[in-house]
């Protein structure tokens, strides 16, 4: 099946118009002509390599909502025209502990990804969502609700299910008091849904002026943690922190601010925390430091559900796809209210 | 009230012999003979203050077991010649969020501890349970189950809870996995009740032939932290690590022998982990670093009488008093299997 998307083929190189080959539809497949795709900033770390285990081409791309074109004869839960998304997982062992709790995200045998991963099937290297189209085993395509613009609705599938999976794994609710470190991609979601699920919520930034699209976006109350008396007027207040700083940064200072038995949960940041963790913080007062990554297809499915009822999607800037080089930059500068969208039907120009 | 016990005068001197003052019993008040002090790690830094805020003279000493003496008129809990226990801890608020809860070593406004701290009601220093006779509130003080050796029972009061509290806020029991890192005074306390309370034990050690010892003390498995293949083998395995080190450490290396969902909880090291933590170890599977400290009153009871019931004590080795500097020594070395517990009968020697 022939396709046609954006790629880098190296390091260096910008994202380019390339041609490739989608496999023939097998009997448990959903063929989806993809409408929109949310731009993250794994695309990007993958693209130039950030991590040293970019396979090239690379056809970046995990936020992705399109209509179906095709199923597969086995193909139960989908039918041609019905509005559909994907995420960072195409597919997973189905048969180890984490995957039969409905945490693919954790395959004991290591999750297929949307892009630069292995298929596990035919041995192909994955092909992500910036593209024409794309061919998904339907127990990782999700069902769209019904009222959600689709375009602003494509980072749910990453930068949503992301904030979403640790606020409801740690009970956020009516009554939580809730903290969101950084206002990206995923910290603007992290606000909506956390206000969304009843919680009190407040945002912790570094930089002032943030405080009229914090309140607009879900924040309660906006602190400066730079700040030590506005640090000190809120300890031992959370219960649950999303950090999503996407860099190496010191998380003692956000410690004290936790309640006892309160968490510190990382979904932005993966490598060494270089600023020595003091240890008697988490020991007083049982607090942890954890993290959450993405999340299972069940609760992504959930999160889609609620964003429905509640209407909740991503603030975005749609781009066509020949902006992407460009979004990029901007992307580093943090110049973005707070994803880029691409309109696949640019790719048709 | 006068009293005589063992002290440190500074940071260089020896302990020795000291005579001073303990309260007149208040209403609330329980007068305890103490019969036996287990010997702390905790004792021995602040004795030497280690860490900077040790207030001289200071009577270590909070791991006790004795007979009351005398009880004050509002005290109903306990009688003359009852058998009690005496924690790290000996007064609280009452009144705020963590002592509601029965957690008072969180208590927001500062528990009182047994020694080095300030009387929340006279301002005097306490002075703990190297000494002949102490005065403590009821509500502090521990009903000591029949049947227990007393002196091997004294270090359930610090030893005992600060490992028991982990393991029950963390759901151990039958087909639960987990490791302790480490076999001192903590840690072999960790061996024994992890095992009563039905978890499948592992203890981690740097060092062979400790695999007897271990298996005595209720370890299933024993795997050498440094044996790359024996770290490999154990990947994903654990629900939850104790980690008793009582310095500066690693934790990396155990964080991949956690299951999803498993914590790692620090329980001997309060100051910074030099070595970075990784993120990523953390984000993925929701794994977790957390900690715990001692533990409150309610649960200190119920690991009592749990430990009643199954016959738990520490493995100790009894000291007259006059030998406590050379214990603190051998401390130093780990020499000591696995706790010096004083004998106070020595006092009056
Ligand atoms: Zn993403
Ligand atoms: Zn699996
Ligand atoms: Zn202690
Ligand atoms: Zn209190």
């Amino acid at each position: 099946m022939n396709a046609k998307g954006f790629a880098a083929h190296s390091a260096t190189d910008p994202l380019q118009q390339f041609a490739f080959e989608r496999r023939a539809p097998r009997s448990n497949d959903v063929v989806i002509d993809i409408l929109y795709c949310g731009v993250c900033h794994t695309d990007l770390h993958l693209a130039r390599n950030h991590g040293g285990f970019t396979l090239y081409p690379i056809v970046p791309g995990h936020e992705i909502v399109g209509r179906v074109r095709a199923v597969g004869e086995n193909v139960t839960r989908f039918k041609v025209g019905d509005m559909v998304g994907v995420g960072c997982m195409v597919d997973s062992c189905q048969h180890c502990q984490p995957c039969l709790k409905g945490w693919e995200q954790d395959c004991v045998e290591g999750s297929t990804f949307s892009y630069n991963s292995v298929d596990r099937q035919d041995g192909t290297i994955t092909y992500g969502g910036y593209s024409d189209a794309i061919v998904v085993r339907d127990k990782f395509v999700l069902s769209l609700p019904d009222g959600l613009d689709p375009a602003a609705a494509a980072p749910l599938l990453c930068a949503g299910i992301t904030t979403w999976s640790p606020l409801v794994h740690w009970n956020v609710g009516a009554g939580s008091k809730v903290a969101v470190i950084g206002l990206g991609g995923l910290g603007h979601m992290a606000l909506k849904l956390a206000k969304a699920l009843g919680a009190d919520v407040t945002l912790f930034t570094r930089s002032t002026g943030k405080e009229d699209d914090a309140v607009r976006l879900g924040a309660d109350h906006v602190v400066l943690s730079n700040d030590p008396e506005q640090m000190k007027a809120v300890a031992g207040r959370f219960d649950v922190i999303i950090d999503t700083v996407p860099y190496d940064h010191d998380v003692n200072g956000y410690m004290p601010t936790l309640a006892v038995e309160g968490v510190l949960v990382l979904v932005g940041y993966m490598g060494p925390l270089s600023t020595p963790v003091n240890a008697g913080s988490v020991v007083r007062g049982r607090r942890a430091i954890s993290g959450s990554f993405i999340g299972g297809l069940r609760e992504t499915q959930q999160m889609l559900d609620f964003c429905g009822e509640h209407g909740i999607v991503s603030d975005v800037e749609i781009i066509p796809i020949q902006k992407i080089n460009e979004a990029y930059e901007r992307m580093l500068k943090s110049d973005v209210k707070y994803r880029f969208v691409i309109d696949m039907a640019s790719l048709k120009a």
